[in-house]
């Protein structure tokens, strides 16, 4: 009874494989224009397909159930053989972007002449990491903190010679030659970059940096890739030219060999261990004693040390924090992609294992989980959440590249960089905001569809656990989403302020659509009731608009009145939160309605898009209640009227959907990697044979290896046996 | 730079240290009177104290932080050897409870002609085994599925003969001879134990039992033991007697020799792998293949065999559903303490934290984290949720112990069994209610913390990591969380239709003393309109009845018209988490104005455990307010002009006291066991030396074991070079 079940006839028998398949035919949804839709269109679709087949056939890169059994040391070596394998995928990618098959494109890219690569050119492999830090996000960290941020902040901070240098001649940027790490928290400071403590003094007659550790506190810490792989650091440092602290500046760092990985002089690394998840990752410490480096490997884009006696330090503030705003922003643009990513696989699993799973009702024919309303209500949410992130995880990324752009086209224009920082400053508030609330969604996202499939979500086998715990750290990195939603809270309410005092405020990025004259006013002269009705599409997205307002104008009336705005940082949050409510539903609102971008023809498959729409706003509604009444957008008897049963009838509606809105993410099954969520819903059969074939390749289960642990203190005897043999009588002597 | 730092002067310096101390001088509240109202009483203060000195002071059970490094197979085989370290406590425990010393107590015990133990022998083990729950649960997890499960199940549903001799004779309860397990799960079913498959069917030839998995998904499942400790089973299987079916109930299965803990014939075990949490316990799979078992095996003190042609079935329905409410009821009750160990341990580290870690402001005078109200609202509420549970726990601890002596001493008398019935009934809203909501409050609680100690939170070192896996299983398992407060939920929406009806509904336990005729009566006639104002101290807690009264009205108006009960089961969940609060806050408040039994005579300790009181109602009601404002008990304008600013003035009021607050736990640094949260507050020190430490077992840091994997790809050449040589010119010829 082991690979198959020898079934006694007479016994209730479940078939859940049966219920799946029931279930995907209940439903007529078309699931290819779907995936178009999430997708972003036709072309990216059928690219994506082709990259899920070669990943899922590789040898090297598709995971299996085994994979939730490696210790640390075997994860981390995986990761590397991992990356190898991507190394040269990016390659093929690059080649197949620019269409180069007939000569050696990657030796003319790293040839000192080469011209510089441009956003476009990595295209294809950013859409292939978006699917490796689905199937493996250590890995995909791991690699990106070299090809991404140190790639970034080389590129953001390093003139053109500095960028085709270190990027290109150098091999970086596809993955070969030396291997970069970003070395900007310390053990004492994280989200405050301008409190670092690292010391880069130039010293103008060897016309050098010395790179110093000044205090324990100082340490370099959490550098992902510091503690076994990385050969070259961006370190944050404070410049100090003639005693002068100029601030945090950027400076590469060479820190081993790339030819034996041995660590150079002067340098101190260490392991930081064990994490909650992603353990794949060798995060390290480093500390400098005293390392000097070439005034050359400064990153000199915006502050150049002009040597000489004295020395001349040139500053560009305006352009230095324009460029202060970009080497995190790629990591937050890609987050709310796995967001997507991520949302889309656990949705998949508890889906089809609540259409599997029977429970209660009748004896042999117990009642599908899937059928009980406080089922639905934990799981159909969360496949809209997945749904209503994808259009703006794919918004996000197109403005991204489009601004990236723009700075790299501005070159030394002042006046077309102010332009860039402002849509930069827009950029911040949309990616910030999307970041912290879909990195908080999914963790919920994640728990509660664990918790949704009962013990068995508990297993390390059906993905949950590491799922959750490789998960989590996205909503602390690349900004704490509480720092990241106050900060953007602040810059919606000082337009908003603006706005109120009748200055004129440009948006760039569509999301901040809210923030007119016209749109406040008529809020808070309340011509905006009917929208409460939710009548009409457009209503489901506009009252986060209206509650937006609302809350805004809350704000700024308690702060005019107390003067503190610490008082409001609670309600900044929320903002945020709105603020990316708001945005989803406005890009997938377009996005849907569009004549040409929709991606979507059949019109029975529109509608229930439409009706995940609806959920996700009417659920978060209901979720933010209490916000709503406060700021009386509704009455309390709108909620009961209105919200509280659109709620109850969507869930059943987009429940006889369901099994296909999860099968349109086009997952396969090893991807999805957890057998209660296999397609095919022979979910006890896939559980048990993936279960008992890792565990016959661990110890042999019975008799443990242990077993005389366990032997002797159960066979041990009574106390006056350990005693040496003494009994009553013996004892009693003792007393007198 | 390891063990100490060296501090460049001119640098700024951080003396986490000082800061802590310096908020402990800030407080005079007496942590001594505190922790005895916590723990219950001053006697019971002592005692935890004192065990909390042995378990820190013991060599095997105290833990540091190579415990987080352990693998699955160290983490086994170290639970067996706590396990039989703490069976030697139990032994030492129950002579100290006993206190008899001068003869071989355990021999007597054992002896068959021994009386039955009592509850009262185990109340100090049990105490003990509140703080291994705390310090290494997998391990009070891996112990308890034998003395708790396996001994209530035998309680539960054995004849006193057959409790006397399995659980004494052999020696369980007290650890030895015998290793049980708790095999009532099955692949297939869980939550739903009447629908279970396993058989036992009675053969009359032989008078035995022959237990049969019948098919795949009756596979016993996540049976914690039965992989590799376990030597007899209490099974959950269907009695079959000549061909009828009288549903499920247990029996005593032999699985392993307790000499060589080899399986025996006829049964399949299997270890069922890796978990998300609690590595240590060895949970598994077992399918019976035929196994016979003598009829005395069966445990039937409800449900009688009586042998013959035709042979009779005994069974006394009533009776057998009080059983039914016992098994899992200790465990509940259980997590119910574990909820305040763990929350105390959590957010000693996290309030340590934010006052030691300084972020933003002047650059020599950062700004400590405690200080930001945003902060404050993250981290103090959550002090105050370990708060409110201890009182909760303590009582409930109580009523288990008071309602099971009851269920004993009933014997057979039914009329007793009525009452006893009817008060385990009560008992189960309580424990089930209490259990939910507080596991999913402190899974909640572990989770925000971790995020308020930002990356370093994330290390696992910290403890969070593994707290949080270790601690999710607790809303899942002894039943899941939400069917939990469903069941519960509805009981209590039950007595309020009798109470609307004009029944008279006996409450056995105090906190269902809001369903009272005049007081429902009060609630819906609105005159308890002033407890909204939260003018005296009753209010806080009477609120929640009010919300409690006017939700069930709610709930039963929705029934009456829609008449589908399941429309109603989220707003049932809510009335089970509202129930609890209220009892929570009930006993705290019962607890703190009791003249005999506070502990607390300091007036000015006993003010700032009333602002927790406070702090602790306000908090969830802004959490709950949009419940709150669609009940209408509150009004919009009510909840900012009273519940907001309450709660924004109480966070920085009981921010004075935090430190002394979560010193008031008296947790020593070894069973804090994060290096972030250690009582010196030398944060920095203490997590770098920790972590260096434990790395330094590990492999060299530096070059990494797979330096080979690094070096060859990214010393890799171009295409042409990896195609044998090929080059531009031959390539070109190929096409020719």
């Amino acid at each position: 009874m082991t690979l198959s079940s020898t079934v006694d006839q007479k016994q209730p028998v479940h078939i859940p494989k049966k219920l799946l398949s029931d279930s995907r035919e209940a439903s007529a949804i078309n699931i290819d224009e779907i995936h178009a839709f999430l997708e972003g269109s036709v072309k990216v679709s059928a690219s994506i397909k082709e990259m899920l087949g070669q990943l899922a056939g590789d040898p090297v890169l598709a995971s299996g159930v085994k994979y939730y059994d490696y210790t640390k040391a075997e994860h981390r070596e995986l990761a590397v053989k991992k990356i190898a394998r991507l190394a040269l995928y990016l390659e093929n990618d690059v080649k197949q972007t620019r269409k180069v098959y007939h000569k050696d494109l990657i030796r003319d890219i790293q040839s000192p002449d080469a011209p510089l690569m441009t956003i476009q050119d990595m295209e294809l492999f950013e859409r292939r990491f978006s699917l490796i830090a689905l199937i493996d996000p250590q890995v995909a960290t791991r690699f990106g903190v070299n090809v991404s941020l140190f790639g970034n902040c080389v590129k953001g901070n390093g003139t053109d010679e500095q960028i085709k240098y270190w990027l290109q001649e150098r091999g970086l940027l596809l993955g070969k030659g030396i291997y970069g790490c970003f070395a900007m928290t310390e053990l004492g400071h994280g989200s405050d970059v301008a409190n670092l403590q690292t010391l880069a003094t130039y010293d103008k007659e060897t016309d050098t940096f010395k790179i110093t550790t000044p205090d324990l506190v100082a340490t370099k810490w959490w550098i992902g890739g510091a503690a076994h792989s990385a050969t070259h650091a961006t370190v944050y440092a404070r410049l100090i030219v003639e005693g002068k602290d100029y601030g945090v500046k950027t400076f590469v760092v060479p820190l081993r060999d790339p030819k034996t990985m041995e660590v150079l002089p002067s340098i101190s690394i260490g392991d930081i261990g064990s994490k909650m998840g992603r353990d794949g990752i060798d995060n390290g410490w480093i500390q400098f004693h005293g390392v000097v480096i070439p005034r050359e490997y400064m990153l000199s884009r915006f502050t150049k040390v002009i040597p000489g006696n004295p020395p001349k330090v040139d500053l560009e503030p305006l352009l230095d924090s324009v460029s202060g705003y970009t080497a995190l922003l790629a990591g937050r643009v890609g987050m709310v992609m796995d967001s997507y990513r991520f949302g889309s696989r656990f949705s998949t699993i508890a889906t089809r294992y609540a259409v599997c799973r029977q429970q209660f009702g009748e004896f042999n024919n117990e009642t599908q989980l899937i059928e009980y309303p406080l089922h639905q209500y934990r799981v159909i949410p969360q496949i809209a959440i997945s749904y209503l992130i994808a259009p703006a995880a794919m918004k996000l990324s197109r403005t991204y590249g489009n601004v990236l752009n723009d700075l790299y086209a501005a070159g030394d224009d002042k006046k077309r960089l102010i332009t860039v920082s402002a849509k930069l400053k827009d950029l911040f508030i949309e990616s910030a905001s999307l970041k912290a609330t879909n990195t908080w969604l999914v963790a919920t996202l994640i728990d509660e569809l664990r918790q949704s499939c009962g013990g068995h979500g508990y297993s390390s086998y059906n993905g949950f656990g590491k799922g959750y715990n490789d998960w989590v750290v996205q909503c602390t990195w690349e900004g704490d989403n509480n720092v990241l939603c106050l900060t953007s809270g602040k810059s919606i309410l000082k337009k908003f302020g603006d706005i109120a005092k009748g200055k004129e405020v440009v948006n760039y990025d569509p999301s901040l659509s809210y923030l007119k004259t016209d749109f406040v006013q008529k809020v808070v002269f309340s011509s905006t009731k009917s929208i409460g009705n939710l009548a009409n599409l457009d209503d489901y997205r506009d009252i986060w608009a209206v509650a937006l307002i609302k809350y805004l104008k809350y704000c700024g009336e308690i702060v005019r009145k107390n003067k503190d705005p610490n008082s409001i940082s609670k309600a900044l949050v929320s903002i945020a939160k709105f603020h990316a409510f708001h945005s989803m539903l406005q890009e997938f609102h377009r996005k849907l309605s569009s004549d040409t971008d929709s991606c979507v023809s059949d019109e029975s498959t529109k509608e229930v898009l439409w009706m995940v729409y609806k959920l996700f706003s009417v659920y978060f509604i209901d979720k933010f209640s209490g916000e709503f009444l406060q700021l009386k957008v509704f009455s309390p008897d709108q909620m009961t009227s209105i919200i509280q049963p659109q709620l109850l009838s969507l869930l059943p509606e987009v429940k006889t959907h369901a099994v296909r809105l999860t099968d349109a993410f086009q997952l396969p099954d090893i991807i999805i990697n957890s057998p209660i969520g296999y397609y095919d819903g022979d979910v006890y059969h896939n559980y048990f044979n993936d279960v008992t074939k890792v565990a016959a390749e661990d110890s042999t289960p019975g008799a443990p290896p242990y077993t005389e642990r366990l032997t002797s203190f159960l066979g041990r005897g009574f106390e006056f046996d350990r005693l040496g043999g003494i009994n009553d009588q013996v004892f009693k002597k003792l007393g007198k």
